[in-house]
């Protein structure tokens, strides 16, 4: 065992929230670390990820993935180190990534496991650029977004976690990149640091005015990770042939009634485009290849992970509504605790 | 010159709706008769086409086509004969289809008139099976929607002019065919004369829950010609991988406001969907394929064209209402004066 405690400790859901989450959809909750059975393994979790997902897996009914059960540990991606291994495949001291919620300690058969080395690249871009943070954006921009050099890019939520490396992949693909970001200080960024041509910033422009002037030839590719007006502005403004990436609709997921649809969508008629949705666990297969490739445009310094890790599991139920109300730069990631005391 | 009345009657566009056309949109004029110059042919319209999108050419504003302007005679698609002709491509006698307006004649410079032999179907099918009408459900359900044998096929509108015949051509394909149509008399219709499998009937039953019934499979491809209410419930029952036909949104042409945009869109990503639209013009390369098959279906019997004809001229502005109540059976077409007398 670590010298940490020996206390598991766990965020667990304890109701379906309404709206945003509140303190009382959760439970905190001490439990003694659990010990591997054989072909088990046990991680000690040292950061998880904050998605803007895990919102729809607290909600009943139907998705790609069963929801959260009431009094069940909250799902999360999360990277840390295995402690003690019953499993062939892993050994003590190895560094992992899996699904392995929102807790200091997680037992796991090993499934959706997966070893990382920190020589290459630090635990927390694992969970950032090339963990399934850098698969959305990579398979959704190229695979559903197919863009073309020359071609005109807008993405929604730019300076959020995906946002920001679809933006950068499409520069890298020979792409004109507008970004939409709430504030001055995100859309200096997504410009000034990653190499965003222009930028819009929501909280402050008229975004359909804003993309008029600076989408001249008109939106080859969106990207939306927000939904709601900022989808409905980008409508107005496709070229023919364009492709609406699904991605998210963050803007809606907290809505206390039905989604508010896209009131423009007849635009798809108008010019002949494609709004298509896609699950990044399709491509698992090719994880590898778009691994491989953007640790290369990491090394080389063509792409930026920029992880925004706010420290303490006790905080997880705040920390999680910074991704709501936009507060967060980059991936938004809860360090389990302070591992340099 | 023919022996019809010398006087050309034309209805023309006085004011943009706001909602349903009412009478004081349009003008009732009485013209002579033009002669034609040199290069250009005189038709004398037989049959004009009533279409949804005429609705979407009386507003302001960008789409795929320019509005007809205020005091323009109403663009519409229709059928005639050259009664006289000073183009080189065409000669007195000629049948022929083109855009010739909401009048009695109609002066062209034979840009997109089409002649037609009348030997092969009667001049009405031209503007339904073998017209706009059914390049429309050939090219969004084959090249958009590209159904596979065995999948399932929905389409609304399924007693309408596009509908009608997108189911046919799905059955001819091997698809399992679900119509949504208004009325018992037009489920009975396209179930027992078209041969759907299935008909819904939107104004007595629950979409959702028939769609639940009717596609255990789930949709594969679903063809929209309604928008609104249905084509959420469409959205609830995908499968994975759907493709929806974005054809028309008729549901939503007469509102005094914005479109309802579809609450439920986010099923394209749980269900890994997309959603396109298409104009039938971009295919217009492939109309003679498309005619060909199609004809030789006609000629087979496993295909059916059904017009529902209203003679008048002077009915214009009450006979375009029956298309947004859903008052007619097939396609809706107007006979400008009783050619049998």
């Amino acid at each position: 065992m670590s010298d940490a405690s020996v206390t598991n400790r766990q965020w667990r859901l304890a109701a379906r929230p309404r709206g945003l989450p509140v303190l009382s959809d959760w439970e905190f909750r001490d439990e003694a670390v659990p010990s591997p059975g054989e072909g088990e393994l046990l991680v000690r979790v040292l950061y998880i990820s904050l998605d803007p997902a895990m919102r729809g897996w607290m909600n009943a009914g139907r998705s790609y993935i069963p929801p959260v059960g009431i009094g069940e540990v909250m799902r999360a991606l999360g990277a840390g180190e295995v402690i003690e291994s019953r499993h062939p495949g892993f050994a003590a001291g190895d560094q992992v990534t899996g699904s392995f919620g929102v807790q200091a300690y997680a037992l796991s058969d090993g499934s959706g496991v997966s070893r990382v080395s920190t020589a290459a690249a630090p635990l927390t871009t694992y969970l950032s650029v090339l963990g399934m943070t850098g698969m959305t954006a990579y398979f959704g921009l190229l695979d559903i977004g197919t863009p073309v050099a020359g071609e005109t890019v807008v993405v929604s939520g730019a300076a959020g976690a995906v946002g920001m490396v679809v933006g950068q992949i499409a520069k890298i693909k020979g792409c004109r990149v507008i970004g939409i970001a709430g504030g001055p200080e995100k859309c200096r960024f997504i410009v000034e640091e990653l190499g965003f041509d222009a930028a819009i910033d929501y909280k402050h422009e008229d975004v359909r005015v804003a993309l008029r002037d600076q989408c001249p030839d008109r939106i080859n590719v969106y990207f939306d990770n927000v939904g709601g007006d900022i989808l409905d502005a980008a409508l107005t403004r496709l070229a023919r042939h364009a492709r609406i990436v699904i991605c998210g609709s963050i803007s809606q997921y907290n809505n206390d009634g039905p989604a508010r649809g896209p009131a423009n969508y007849m635009a798809l008629l108008v010019d002949r485009a494609r709004m298509e949705g896609f699950l990044v666990f399709d491509f698992a297969s090719r994880y590898p290849e778009a691994g491989a490739e953007m640790a290369g445009w990491l090394a080389d310094g063509r792409l930026r992970s920029l992880e925004d890790v706010v420290t303490g599991l006790e905080s997880f139920p705040d920390t999680l509504l910074k991704l709501f109300r936009g507060e967060h730069f980059g991936k938004l990631i809860l360090g389990v605790e302070d591992t340099t005391g």
